[in-house]
């Protein structure tokens, strides 16, 4: 099966304590599409402007995403600048330039309408919902957020909430949106708005994801001792859980989406291992079948 | 196989945001014996003045824990009191009263001389050696610690550090003990130092044990509601996982170590459920078995 991605696809300037990168490609689209390739075929949405590098064209056609969605319009590309602090969980946006991603109302072509999971990543919930709208009968959909939408969207997220089977958010977006200091509380909270499953993204301690009332899936992080860009972390694990659950196919249980999880966290754990996508340009399955090995050793334990 | 339990015994007055007791049983070594009578004999060495309720000396005597190293002296037991905020996990101590504690050198009882697996929970670092000093043939010997004795006793804690097998501490105390913040890092530099192992308490987020290179595990913490009192969890946890080892008995390895952390991840998250060690009063074999099925549930996901 294959998997819609709609998002952003940006070029970004990156400082952190130890380097700073300058037009790096970047954005959540970008992240989630190239980490969903590794499993299935990519359905992209998104724009650029006519300064986007053909480099970074020819980077998602080789990945074998359909770029059929993909607009090529005059202007500049959506620009993203931010920096980090020593503690790499601390990032501060110093700009950002939507340029030609400010009025872009996508049409979906009709290859794309039937796409059966749908990763609606880190956008404005107006854009999520002007995509979602286009796709018939979606059988999983997928939708990342971040605290600007809660802040600035809150209702349009709200409403998105009830269209989706999957939402993914941080702990401190999780309680900011119930006012729930308890995740699990503020999961049930989310739950009861819509999704089957919520998904909470908690950095270097992992990943919970709660399903009914007795699905409850710890995940955690790889034990990384050099993490040199944690930008597109979190799409990558997004991406890489969407991929995996079209590559899985048919019904979408609480067993495939632990190991979903577990894709999505191994992805993104080779992703913040270097700057913008590079990571995941020599990125191998061989690589991620490794990982996902590691996942499984550093979590289990003998019955007694 | 027993275990050794030396540390606090104290009488304390705790306050969270929604409750106040007082002169409730706490200390480091009341919670430690109690968690590890679970699993094994326990030879408790501690000491209380004359106004510590008989009570609590049947409670202990109840969980079959070996008394003949407990001393009940003239004067008032040791007492704290502390009072946490709204995130559970930032305490502030209100007061400490050593009293009979202040200045305590105990003489191992002759049976005690020779157990097998030795805690030396969260006391200052001079009193963790002079009971060391004392037991013949460890086999294992755990030390816990606290950010109290980094700051007031750190050249005594190194010392300490190259005669323990598995040293337990928070990732904050780690992080300040190596000037690493990377925990991989900090747990290298740690095993550097002397142990074996090093056990890193994440609170909410569960605890990482550290070994060999190749040796890592990933406990998650058990997803509660409602914690009551956090007071004791370390110690609980450092208890649990001493009892375990001694019933698991002969060589120490490390698929034992994580049944262990296991272990003591189940009792820390009964402990925190209510007031002091009330808890623990009423838990039974059959709840540790249900809920160390729990954490293999929630952390299990399949080979794929």
């Amino acid at each position: 099966m294959s998997v819609l991605v709609v998002g952003s696809i940006a070029l970004d300037d990156i400082k952190t304590p130890l380097e700073e990168h300058s037009e790096m490609l970047g954005g959540s689209a970008s992240y989630g599409c190239v980490a969903a390739s590794f499993y299935s075929p990519v359905n992209l949405v998104g724009i650029v402007g006519e300064d986007f590098p053909d480099e970074h064209v020819d980077f998602f056609r080789r990945r074998n995403v359909d770029l059929t969605g993909l607009k090529i319009v005059p202007g500049k590309t959506f620009r993203w600048s931010g920096e980090y602090m020593w503690d790499l969980n601390i990032r501060e946006t110093r700009s950002v330039a939507l340029n030609v991603f400010e009025h872009f109302t996508p049409t979906l072509p009709p290859q794309y309408q039937e796409t059966p999971i749908v990763l609606l990543a880190n956008i404005a919930p107006d854009l999520q919902h002007h995509v979602l709208d286009q796709v018939r009968f979606p059988r999983f959909v997928i939708a990342d957020t971040m605290d600007l939408w809660i802040n600035i969207a809150r209702q349009r997220l709200v409403e998105l909430l009830a269209r989706i089977h999957l939402l993914i958010l941080n702990d401190g977006e999780a309680r900011q949106l119930t006012s729930e200091t308890s995740l699990i509380k503020a999961a049930r909270k989310l739950r009861d708005m819509g999704p089957q499953y919520v998904a909470v993204k908690k950095g270097e301690h992992g990943c919970l994801l709660f399903g009914a009332e007795n699905q409850f899936f710890s995940c955690p992080a790889y034990p990384l001792e050099d993490i040199h860009d944690p930008t597109g972390a979190g799409d990558t694990f997004a991406g890489g859980l969407a991929g995996y659950l079209a590559k899985n196919g048919a019904e979408v249980e609480f067993s495939a989406l632990r190991r979903g999880v577990v894709h999505g966290s191994v992805l993104a754990s080779y992703c913040v291992e270097a700057f913008s996508l590079e990571r995941l340009k020599t990125l191998t399955a061989d690589q991620i079948a490794c990982r996902y090995e590691m996942f499984r050793r550093l979590s289990q334990f003998d019955v007694e």
